[in-house]
């Protein structure tokens, strides 16, 4: 994902260490490096790890709540469960699951916003999966926290905790524009600025935020942040969907990322055509999922979304879908220098798929077939740091048996909930 | 798909001479039958078979055409190819890709438009699959045919050859609404009332389209072929994209099916919230994906499309969009008291997903589940008239490698034409 529609094939890319070292073609290869393992995917291609900027995994435990064939709007309710249920083993045990539909979808990494964000990290490094976790900080009281001020001091030690570490990295992560107060918003901006951490935060996600605003603070959401400091390139903007042109003038200005979760786009009178207006303006992209318990965590079907939008004013062709979801996404988490691209010295996080098949069949341009046909059946392999999670559709080391034996014993006590 | 929402559990589904003879609760199922072969599958979910009513699956070959990384739009040339190899060695070939695609999509049965219908029929029967194969009618040239009166005499060896075949049923399939005489529409019309055949052909697929109607004819396409007496219950509209209220007046009142192919909406103004007047208005809802150059086969993406609908105006659950890609789009096809729900007498044409994987876990309402995390990579059984095409995600008799032999064949060839 360096250049344009770049594809290299009968090429060979040499990992030690975890990091990429080399890239170059197979015949050169075997002459230059003895290899202590070789692995070889013949009909394959092997792009970067797909990287998930936008989750709350552990949420995925709330899949089956409410009774939901009954709604299917946004607005399901999740709180009573999270009430009742709310703490590190539900954490622990949706984080996995997600963790396990996240792999087998060709991610490599994800950012999440959650409560216990300690946990998040803790389950998805046991698993040898890459995250950026989102130190929540709300203004109203969660097992996590009571006060502003206690997140804000949690979120610090749990930026401690994790400094250095291979694998998990951390952003702030305000629950709520409009709940938070200038205050507690503008202690953010200068943590943020001072430990050069990113905030990620929903924004300008629906008319109903924008009203809001507009009524408390008499400015709209964005207005809001640049006046608080918090419109800068560190900030990972989730959602943009209800957007004046003048919020897009700010968004460019201010060099922030927008990570776009499609189906909000969909639920939204501006529909999938808004995106165009994002690219038209330069924008930098980014693609997550958002809401387990609405969706799934499977980026395929938000980069076929991408790249089937209405061609009039900007169009997305499969390579820039493929990018978004790649290096715009680890951009996003501010690890764009680390990963997201094949790039000596970056991590050799890798997602290997299988073109083999009859969804990718006669093939032409693996691009293009991947993101008209393709999506995570395809995914055979798939590496993080050079450690090989999934192999040939299995798991090497995360025991789903065990996972899905919590997973069922969840959804029982859930089901009791009423 | 019977009745609204309905799940039964822990069931068992009696098959004999390819047809359903029973559906029971398991446990009296052991003492009612003596069954010659069990088959469990303990932690799935089976459904009627899913329908694709509108392919031109031979068009699969031309996935590669032309280097589609530069044409992601929607009016890709596909002539050059199809003039050069068009023949019955080219619909073999491609039928066979778009079998095995189909087959491992959970998809028992499709709605095909294309040239060698006769050619579709024989590949499709020969690999177990159901299929109904449009006849093409055109003004135009083809190997298939040079005038609309030699389409019409083909249409009706192809109709009698097919008569009574288990698997194949045929209807007329008029290529292209405005540059077909009214003289050759009606009589299509008239064929089709006197045979009971059905009717399938593209309308208001695009403002074009209407554009060229009303200049040529002063009407728009849905009025002039009322006038010709083609609006009946027969006719298979598909795309229907371009609607004024008197569009769907007329449909209404005819009793005619519409076919979306979901990627056609979002490529237009319009917009998925289109097909909210087509579900207010109480019409006959089918799915389909059209162009397979264009399109994957697999009917999993639009599901979770209509799904996902913007819910201001009539929005869909999870039931109606998989009823919608089963009995609707066995509807849509004339085969509705055939195939398309569970009920005595019809073909046991199923589909059997696993809903143990991390995609659909923990899982709560299973039809919601599928929808919103679901996808083909969970199928795991196919069955068409009670004959296993697939199982544990294995073709039982589709020769994978010898088809995928024959696609690297066209590759090349296809890659040689500029």
């Amino acid at each position: 994902m360096t250049a344009h529609g770049r594809i290299l094939e009968n090429h060979m890319l040499v990992v030690r260490d975890g990091r990429i070292i080399d890239l170059l073609p197979e015949k050169f290869g075997a002459e230059r490096y003895a290899a202590g393992l070789t692995i070889e995917r013949p009909s394959h291609v092997v792009m970067p790890g797909m990287v998930n900027a936008h989750t709350h995994a552990a949420a995925t435990l709330l899949r089956l709540w409410p009774n939901p064939s009954t709604a299917l709007g946004p607005d399901v309710d999740i709180s009573p469960p999270q009430r009742r249920y709310m703490g590190p083993e539900f954490v622990e045990d949706g984080v996995k699951i997600a963790v396990a539909e996240m792999l087998k979808s060709g991610i490599t990494c994800f950012g999440d916003q959650y409560f216990y964000p300690d946990e998040v990290g803790r389950v998805a490094a046991q698993q040898g999966m890459r995250a950026l976790i989102g130190m929540p900080v709300a203004d109203f009281e969660s097992p996590w926290a009571k006060t502003p001020s206690e997140y804000l001091r949690r979120a610090l030690d749990v930026r401690d905790e994790y400094k250095g570490h291979p694998l998990i990295s951390t952003a702030f992560a305000p629950l709520g524009v409009n709940s938070l107060s200038d205050d507690t918003l503008r202690r953010i901006a200068t943590l943020a600025a001072e430990l050069d951490a990113g905030v990620m935060m929903h924004l300008h996600a629906s008319a109903a935020e924008i009203d809001v605003s507009m009524s408390r603070y008499l400015r709209r959401p964005i207005e809001r942040l640049q006046g608080l400091g918090l419109l800068t390139p560190a900030l990972n903007a989730v959602h943009m969907v209800e957007l004046l042109a003048s919020d897009i003038d700010l968004a460019t200005q201010s060099g922030l990322a927008i990570t776009l979760c499609p189906d909000t786009h969909l639920q939204s009178d501006v529909g999938l055509t808004g995106v165009s207006a994002l690219l038209a303006a330069g924008l930098r992209l980014s693609l997550g999922t958002g809401n387990p318990c609405r969706n799934s965590l499977d980026l395929w079907p938000g980069v076929r979304l991408l790249a089937s939008m209405k061609s009039a004013g900007s169009a997305m062709d499969a390579w820039q879908a493929l990018a978004i979801a790649t290096h715009g996404a680890a951009g996003a988490l501010g690890l764009d220098s680390e990963i997201g691209t094949f790039e000596i010295g970056k991590w050799a996080d890798l997602c290997c798929l299988d073109l083999d098949g009859p969804a990718t069949q006669p093939l032409g341009d693996p691009l293009y077939q991947l993101v008209r046909g393709g999506g995570r059946d395809l995914v055979s392999d798939v590496w993080v740091a050079g450690r090989h999670l999934l192999s040939e559709g299995q798991f090497t080391q995360l025991d789903w048996p065990q996972v899905r034996a919590k997973a069922q014993t969840w959804a029982t006590r859930l089901n009791q909930l009423e």
